[in-house]
């Protein structure tokens, strides 16, 4: 027996086979997901671990390594997240999320350090000896909003879409805010004494940071983008350049101490498009299939790791100190985002409601993140403090907010996501408003959001496109892709019931073209009327949309960690699509 | 800056990064794959950049990695090479494969060893330090066929299938040899007497090393098959449990001194048709995508690290002895091949031409095995001639041999492989024969090839379907699931026409069904034939099945390592089938 041999990969294998299991069997009884969010049976999973090991082994089982963690679980789950980010929610509250993001966790940061030292003044408390920057060190590191402990939860519960992204993004993007901060203020705890340039340069750091990832991400992307234009003489390796010029980026943006979720998200979002124009269809299939079934395992791993290293005695119990943490934590945040969101209302007129307030508020989870920051603190003697004021606080947030928040989800009424997504003819409607508001802000000479957004739609096509794609000659709008994933789709539901025949041939080909104009938008601000169709045809056009585009035929659901669209949609679909169509003959 | 933090896996990516760019360099000019095998072209890329590295740092090299090469490289091309095994002339020729692969592969060794001990006695030659136990334990490591090396040229070169099976199957099969003769005296080597019962033990590991394997490979096999009964809910891990059962059956091999390659293959024959019944389409594409890519890219990094350790100062260049290695295996190789085909034509009906044992004899390269070998060597003042002799042995049978094997190929008029795969027509029949001759064995008394392949058959399906199948009550044929493909492709086509229609009913369920009870033998042997429809609706099926299975409807071709079946077929054949199925209304 040589098992020294071949240790790190059978450990590291053995531990993923674990994870998966313990997904199978969670699964496997269909009451439990709906109580219990999967990430607490997880974490509940690696308690139990934990207690085995260290019942066994009588000392602390090991402890999630930091750099572990950074280098190797976080990446696919932030870029899974990166990759199925709907852009459009996104793009359209950026402005929001950026503010929870930057100024809400800087709130945030600073509220809960200074009240913690002010709980250090008590002497009751015996806590004297934790300095102001050292409260605010782990304030900084327990402040942040946790995108994997955000993830596990908000999927699970469907709240709408613009509730969904608010929280979620705020947690992917402060990363930038707690990389800063906690570098600055660990910097000071060693620092003899601090001078006001110090404090400045932490300012300016802020754009660096961000900035400075969202430049690495999207060259990354861009290069990802071109490279997949030469593989079509070698299919099988085109995913792996998804997945290379990604962790790439985050990489290089780590290296740099820039923020590497800021970047592997640019990247993501920025080939996206390219990346899925140039590739065939099953190395599409294989990209998204293999980030969801990585993310998942890294999420599970994370989790289970979380609760096989909260056991053992890396612990030091003071109560106050870890009440008031959880407290803080929990007041903080609900005033950070009272006050953030009034001055938010004040300038939109689709305002946040006090009850999407409350739940994003409650939704501020903590995770791994935190847990891996407080591991890569320096030796002080308070450390094991802050490791259990840590602990607590994740598990309080995870436990308790993590499981009540389905229960007053309900309670509250929040509004939900829409149960079925947009039909093909509401994509229709809105990509014209977009196009008409458009037009109306560059007449009135108003630069809003739909101004730059159709500059940026020109931009690409008339440079990008050219650029990264194989075959730019042929751009072809979002709708008619939709178009032609449905009928593929319907193909083979037609093939599978055996239904497949060969009459009235299907005028795919016009409605693509249809489609293909009346998406570009020079079309109705330019008045090159001279392109479309003429009315007759369009009359034609119009009925045939109407009659195939059926309401079933709709887009997947939104972001989702655990499924990929289409994967839950139910049998029946085929059949009615058949039955209409028949009876439309 | 901090490069140290991230170093291991930005390097990691960077490598794969490498490759895979060179492979796309590679296929950008489309002459230069039909003159030079990619491995030759990939080591030449590794020699230009271990002469970079050596003129920069003026220092060698890294070399290879052993432990990286036999723990993370070689696992995906076996089984990559395992999972597309085509298992029917595998099985065919499986006594001539162990016959080459065992008393073959021991031939060579005893020959090439006690050979250069001759050389080593020749005085002008300085030689006389090296002893016959070190000879012998270098025959054991240069006399392995590398399958690494032989798929890189023999899936180039297309010759017909029982050839490639033969020097294919041979070169993964002989791992257990080289696992057992290698170990055994590099043991003796360390040994100060050598007793006769070591050597006895010795023959029995044979037996224990490769059937060890098979079992430690199937039991894996049939876990992972079980394992995927439970993922219904879960789709996305379903392809994980693929790559970590068969990467856990090569651990636990390598763990107990057992035949690594022997397991996973065995893992992944034994798994496939169950683990497909069981997982999604998109698994299944998943999967099978993700194989291609990592076997490729392992392939490619092996090729490129190859040419990067020659450089350097780790060689002895004692000339004689290398030019009679490489002579010795060269000839060693040829007589095996000639004594053993003689023996296997005496008892098949089905010879192995003359051609056939020249382009065997040449097509057993050496490659990456030899050399992490050498490398895996005790420290000894000969070690550096060792290394020396094995890169002159590898880089001789890559570049001359690999280079003038498909000239040579073409010059002979050696039979090549079929450019057509079999209709399903052709299938049918040879199932029906199949069964036939079960029967025929089976009253004859004649305990043959096709009497235990039967037996096999009637196991699995009494037996093991119904642990390892999710739905156990509906066993498809293997046709049946190749109509169902050939369906849904067709559909995809159609669609993608634009085609799409909704006229005639197809009755492909009526197909299947057929199908399904003409492929089960129990109808012919056991004159069950009440299970069967009327002979009417059997003509109409025939007539149906003529018209439907038209000759393009064929399976994909067989092993490759850098395409997926399907990939490079035209698109005209959606079209002809078209036109065909027009004209028949």
């Amino acid at each position: 027996l040589d098992y020294q041999h071949v240790q790190v990969p059978f450990e590291i294998t053995l531990w993923i086979m674990l994870a998966s299991l313990a997904k199978i069997g969670f699964h496997l009884y269909n009451k439990l997901p709906s109580v219990v969010p999967e990430s607490c049976l997880l974490i509940f999973v690696g308690l139990i671990m934990g207690g085995i090991i260290y019942g066994l082994n009588d000392r602390s089982p090991p402890v999630m390594d930091s750099d572990i963690f950074f280098l190797y679980l976080l990446p696919p789950i932030v870029l899974d997240a990166g990759y199925f980010m709907p852009s459009r929610p996104f793009f359209e509250n950026i402005g929001t999320i950026l503010l929870y993001a930057v100024v809400g966790t800087i709130w945030n940061v600073f509220g809960i350090g200074f009240s913690l030292y002010g709980i250090c003044q008590v002497k009751a408390f015996q806590l004297q000896d934790v300095s102001l920057l050292h409260n605010l060190l782990f304030g900084s590191l327990i402040a942040a909003v946790d995108p994997v402990a955000v993830l596990a939860v908000f999927e699970e519960i469907h709240v709408n879409e613009k509730l969904h992204i608010l929280v979620f993004g705020e947690s992917l993007l402060n990363d930038a805010v707690t990389v800063v901060l906690y570098k600055l203020f660990r910097s000071f705890c060693e620092m003899p004494t601090i001078k006001s340039v110090d404090v400045f340069a932490g300012v300016g750091k802020f754009f660096v940071v961000g900035l400075g990832g969202v430049l690495v991400g999207l060259s990354f992307g861009f290069t990802a983008a071109f490279t997949t234009r030469f593989t079509k003489d070698i299919r099988v390796i085109e995913p792996l350049f998804v997945f290379l010029y990604s962790y790439l980026s985050y990489l290089t943006a780590e290296m740099f101490h820039l923020s590497g979720i800021v970047a592997i998200i640019s990247c993501a979002m920025g080939m996206k498009r390219y990346v899925e124009a140039n590739i065939s269809l099953k190395s599409h299939t294989t990209v998204k299939y293999f980030m969801k079934m990585w993310s998942s395992v890294s999420d599970t791993l994370i989790f289970i790791f979380l609760g096989v290293s909260t056991i053992g005695e890396n612990h030091e119990w003071n109560w106050p100190y870890i009440c008031f943490t959880v407290i803080f934590c929990l007041i903080w945040r609900a005033l950070g985002v009272l006050v953030l969101t009034f001055f938010v209302n004040r300038f939109h007129v689709n305002t946040i409601t006090s009850k999407d307030q409350f739940i994003i508020a409650y939704g501020g989870l903590r995770g791994a993140i935190c847990f891996s920051l407080v591991f890569l603190l320096p030796d002080f003697h308070r450390k094991k403090l802050f490791i259990a004021a840590t602990t607590v606080v994740i598990l309080f947030t995870v436990f308790v907010q993590g499981m009540t928040i389905r229960p007053l989800v309900d309670l509250l009424a929040v509004k939900r996501k829409r149960e079925s997504a947009p039909t093909v003819g509401e994509q229709i409607h809105i990509r014209f408003l977009d196009h008409l508001l458009a037009g109306i802000e560059d007449i009135s000479g108003h630069w809003g959001q739909y101004y730059w957004k159709d500059k940026l739609e020109y931009f690409n096509s008339k440079y990008l496109q050219k650029i990264l794609l194989r075959e730019y000659d042929q751009p072809k709008s979002s709708i008619v892709l939709l178009y032609e994933k449905l009928e593929r789709k319907h193909a083979i539901e037609l093939a599978q019931a055996g239904q497949l025949g060969h009459g009235l041939a299907h005028p795919s080909f016009l409605c693509s073209a249809f489609l293909c104009s009346s998406s570009d938008r020079t079309v109705i601000t330019d008045q090159k009327m001279e392109d479309t169709p003429n009315p007759d045809v369009l009359d034609n056009m119009q009925e045939i949309l109407a009659r195939n585009l059926y309401r079933i035929r709709r887009t997947g659901p939104a972001y989702n960690r655990h499924t990929l669209p289409g994967d839950s949609e139910p049998a029946e679909q085929a059949k009615e699509i058949l039955i209409l169509r028949h009876k439309s003959l």
